[in-house]
């Protein structure tokens, strides 16, 4: 992998960064001392702030420069943050960036109150756009999102997901609120239809790709990396591409090998790395690789109707660096 | 309490009645199984789509007359389901309507999940109005909701809890939805400022009334009555106006011993009789009565800006019935 990419990024975005976290304290508001502990210890918790970064420089590519493209781009960290708080009471997850979650530290109930409140913050700071089609956009994402949900759950230790099925999960769990904070860029600067579509798919396909990176890394990762054990997802019962791409492949001993280990949560860590092999041996990892690679390509290309500008180059950058990350 | 206002309301509302239970259904969709299980299972549980009714017909006393009003006022029952859904896994409450709540026949994962896809299925039908104003309605409502049952849920067990903090919980909690779904009304009318302001009065007003009445049953009604024990608020230490009321009252003795039932969560049913005496004694439960009694007379001169209408008769009765209703 490319080193310094995320570094270049960084140095890059500085000035947004610090003024995007300021809004984010600022909208975050002492109403209620639990609330912010809460939100804070997820929301300040070192989390990359794509999502806004994403929208601020969707807005300025279309030439937007009225000014609140920051305090607009908070809405897609709150309903970050809302997302993962929930998700965190779902998953019954025990590690999130390396840190308890929050509802070990506080009880499920806060951590849902809470979730509550950032999704409804998000709503507030959406409704001052004063765009109907915004709104639209986060009522989709919403919808979408909360849809993956319950279908990833639902679809949980199904060890005969379809590759279908996976895409649709990720796509609306992952890529839609990426797709929607570069779209809502585009509205927000009044971008023409061929502009805000072009954002919109730049944003699926780097969301994509970014899942697809993120379910990579839960093979090829250590856990220092990960600052969570490696094979989360398979112990959860979460089937990811590596994984079903390479079970579609393998020899009929293999696959019932392969079965046995993914039902049994309690696999030990020699199985695990014995079924790792499996997924290089299957082109599962590869293949992966390349999917998301496709994706980042085609996000790419959706820049092309663009001049040349800082943030064209950004979100270019950004679309490598969503494959080429560590977490 | 008079009869027969259940009644005559149901009467009245039926042909519209009818038509809130078609778009509930059909703005459910079956896009998931799971979800429509479980929202099912709690909307059409035998509700009395009070905050529906209360929109279509503020919109219709402002004179609006586009046909829409069925349709946008499903926004106002999903929003109270997806409340009602969180609060039930937060509350861990038994009982609801006399039924087994969700979380119970269901995880409190999936009733999660299905509060947050209704709504963001709420925030959908709201982003079809196009009307920046509902928008921030709805996310003013959905943020002072989240916060009163933050707050409550904080101040859960407080013997101390004063009266204003008891309003403030309720005004929150319960009227700024009622509220809101008037204000939307009117919103969608198109009416005045001056009408919009006196609906949205009257939608406080009657909320609060609402909530003072549902709290006054958990001390008067039978448990056949309430399809829940009675004092179930106070065992799960919400201390609510009756009993707040009495406790200023009491005697330092009267104090000290209603303070080491309220403590005791497993207190049994002679103590709660003999509390319920307190209350009587204390005034507490004629207070409420009298404060609730109160904020319906208010409620009602708020219509007085209006023509005589059939929708501004209903409105009356309505406001009427919200303390006078059986559960």
């Amino acid at each position: 992998m490319k080193t310094g990419l995320k570094q270049k990024i960084i140095e890059q975005v500085a000035p947004d960064l610090e003024k995007v976290e300021a809004a984010l304290e600022k909208n975050l508001e002492p109403n209620l001392e639990l609330v912010r502990q809460i939100a804070s210890h997820l929301l300040f918790s070192g989390g990359k702030r794509l999502r806004p970064l994403l929208m601020i420089h969707s807005a300025r590519l279309c030439g937007y420069a009225k000014g609140f493209e920051i305090e607009f781009s908070t809405i897609f960290e709150y309903l970050h943050a809302a997302t993962l708080l929930h998700d965190d009471v779902v998953d019954e997850s025990d590690l999130r960036r390396g840190r308890k979650v929050a509802h070990r530290k506080w009880s499920a109930a806060k951590v849902v109150l809470t979730g509550d409140f950032l999704l409804a913050r998000a709503l507030d700071i959406a409704a001052k756009t004063q765009l109907p089609e915004i709104i639209t956009v986060i009522a989709k994402i919403t919808q979408d999102m909360s849809q993956g949900e319950i279908d990833q759950l639902s679809k949980k230790g199904r060890l005969d997901l379809r590759v279908e099925e996976y895409l649709d999960i990720i796509e609306k769990k992952t890529a839609v609120l990426i797709q929607g904070a570069c779209k809502s860029g585009a509205i927000l600067a009044g971008a023409s239809q061929e502009q805000i579509q072009a954002l919109d798919q730049y944003g699926f396909h780097t969301g994509m790709a970014f899942q697809m990176a993120d379910d990579l890394l839960d093979y090829t990762a250590s856990a220092q990396e990960l600052g969570k054990n490696p094979g989360a997802d398979m112990r959860e019962g979460k089937l990811t591409l590596p994984l079903i791409h390479s079970l579609a492949n393998a020899s009929s001993k293999d696959q019932i090998w392969m079965k046995s280990v993914m039902a049994d949560p309690d696999f030990n860590p020699d199985q695990f790395e014995k079924l790792k092999e499996k997924l290089f041996l299957y082109n599962g990892i590869e293949f992966t690789r390349k999917t998301a690679e496709d994706h980042v390509k085609k996000a790419k290309s959706c820049l092309e109707i663009f001049d040349d500008s800082y943030s064209r180059q950004l979100l270019g950058l950004i679309a490598d660096y969503s494959i080429e990350r560590k977490v």
